[in-house]
């Protein structure tokens, strides 16, 4: 398995691909355990009921992730991501995806507002890390951690290891964000399990995944830096993205 | 506070009344620590969605809690029930509610089958005590332990205290209703606090709140014995109430 940077070795002819999902595609490469994600600039929200495109996205977030990716792996947070070789091409380790979708939330937002009555922002005594099935037929429901045992999901130990790392990358994250002038409002992660069994961070880290506002702005629609923008129509969504970019881009690692 | 079988000493007058729910009317007595609830024939389902009437539903559901709280009294399960003054009349302590529906599970059915996919009437490796949040505008949300502690709706040591009395109660039901050729397969419970801060069972315990299954039955619609019948269009409600009725009264306590 090597990592790498020349386009010519890989190819996203069709019939290497393996998945298509809502926001990438990933394609076999001559190494099994080396695949390719392809970002794509289509936005879904609302299990897909809305649909739509951002100009610019797939390239977007493929760099903002892959420098997230970067810079959690220098604080020791393993993750499938081996190299950028596109501005829109990740080359990532082939794991099996756990299907749970790690959200980890520091303010109220979004569902938790919806169906608890929290008050939008509200900041919470506690990060609240919550796990919710991968399952588009079932509307990817939370799920408690009883339902989570019975599911079956993941074993009892993977789940506390899940939690641990969630909550480790919440706090490095946040720390990034804060120095982008961002407050890391709640973001989701995907895990998967490479061929020894590791649990490695996979999917993406990025606008679309993630929420998050600009501390300069207070009023609660321009301080939307992420798909928030797309979900409520609030307009300039490929601005507030390329905005995202450029401050995480200029991290130093 | 006196419990009393006398139908002169209250009334069911509409300036006594103190809350209307969708089952029942809550009116006050002379005794502000003594309320009567008064059970309609009212039946509502999916968040009232879906609205009917089921002849005579009050005063057999009213009948079978009635019995059901003595026969959990006699076992040490301390409610609301003080007595029952008419067929369709439950004298019951004042209580305030406490803000959740605390669901016990014995196999998969309901909202848990919808949302997770597992199969209706899957027997769970242990019964599932669920905590909803009681907010008809909300949809009566699941809440995670997490959730809970945030929406801070019951104290930690009180929802430790109502789970252990949702799966004492759930032991002492299952038991009973077997002894009726009944599968208690999951129930709603509400508690309240008295003035004393004592928790106590509260509503009601019927074919409203439980799903109950027939045992000498083995085909899935005609087994059942509670309001999916109503939900799901079943028929023959009236007459699947009334077996539940005289099954549940004909077990002496």
């Amino acid at each position: 398995m090597t990592a790498s940077n020349d386009l010519n070795q890989f190819d996203l002819a069709p019939d290497h691909k393996l998945y298509e999902g809502k926001a990438k595609i990933i394609y076999k490469t001559p190494d099994p355990q080396v695949l390719l994600a392809y970002f794509k600039d289509d936005a879904t929200a609302f299990n897909a009921q809305k649909k739509g495109a951002i100009v610019g996205k797939g390239a977007m977030n493929c760099q903002i992730s892959s420098h997230l990716f970067r810079y959690l792996a220098h604080q020791a947070i393993a993750s499938h991501f081996l190299a950028q070789v596109a501005a829109d091409v990740m080359q990532v380790q082939a794991v099996e995806i756990i299907p749970l979708e790690v959200v980890v939330r520091n303010r109220a937002a979004g569902s938790l507002c919806k169906q608890t009555g929290l008050e939008l922002g509200l900041v919470l005594p506690f990060p609240l890390v919550e796990f919710y099935l991968k399952d588009d037929a079932l509307g990817d429901p939370l799920l408690t951690p009883d339902r989570l045992t019975l599911l079956n999901v993941a074993s009892t130990a993977e789940i506390a290891q899940l939690r641990g790392l969630a909550l480790k990358i919440n706090s490095l994250l946040t720390h990034f964000f804060q120095d982008c002038g961002i407050t890391l409002v709640d973001f989701k992660l995907e895990f998967g399990r490479n061929p020894q069994g590791e649990i490695l961070l996979a999917d993406e880290i990025s606008p679309d995944t993630c929420r998050l506002w600009n501390q300069a702005e207070s009023d609660p629609h321009r301080r939307v830096m992420d798909k928030d923008r797309f979900r409520q129509d609030l307009g300039d969504i490929e601005a507030a993205y390329k905005s995202v970019m450029e401050r995480v881009l200029a991290q130093e690692l």
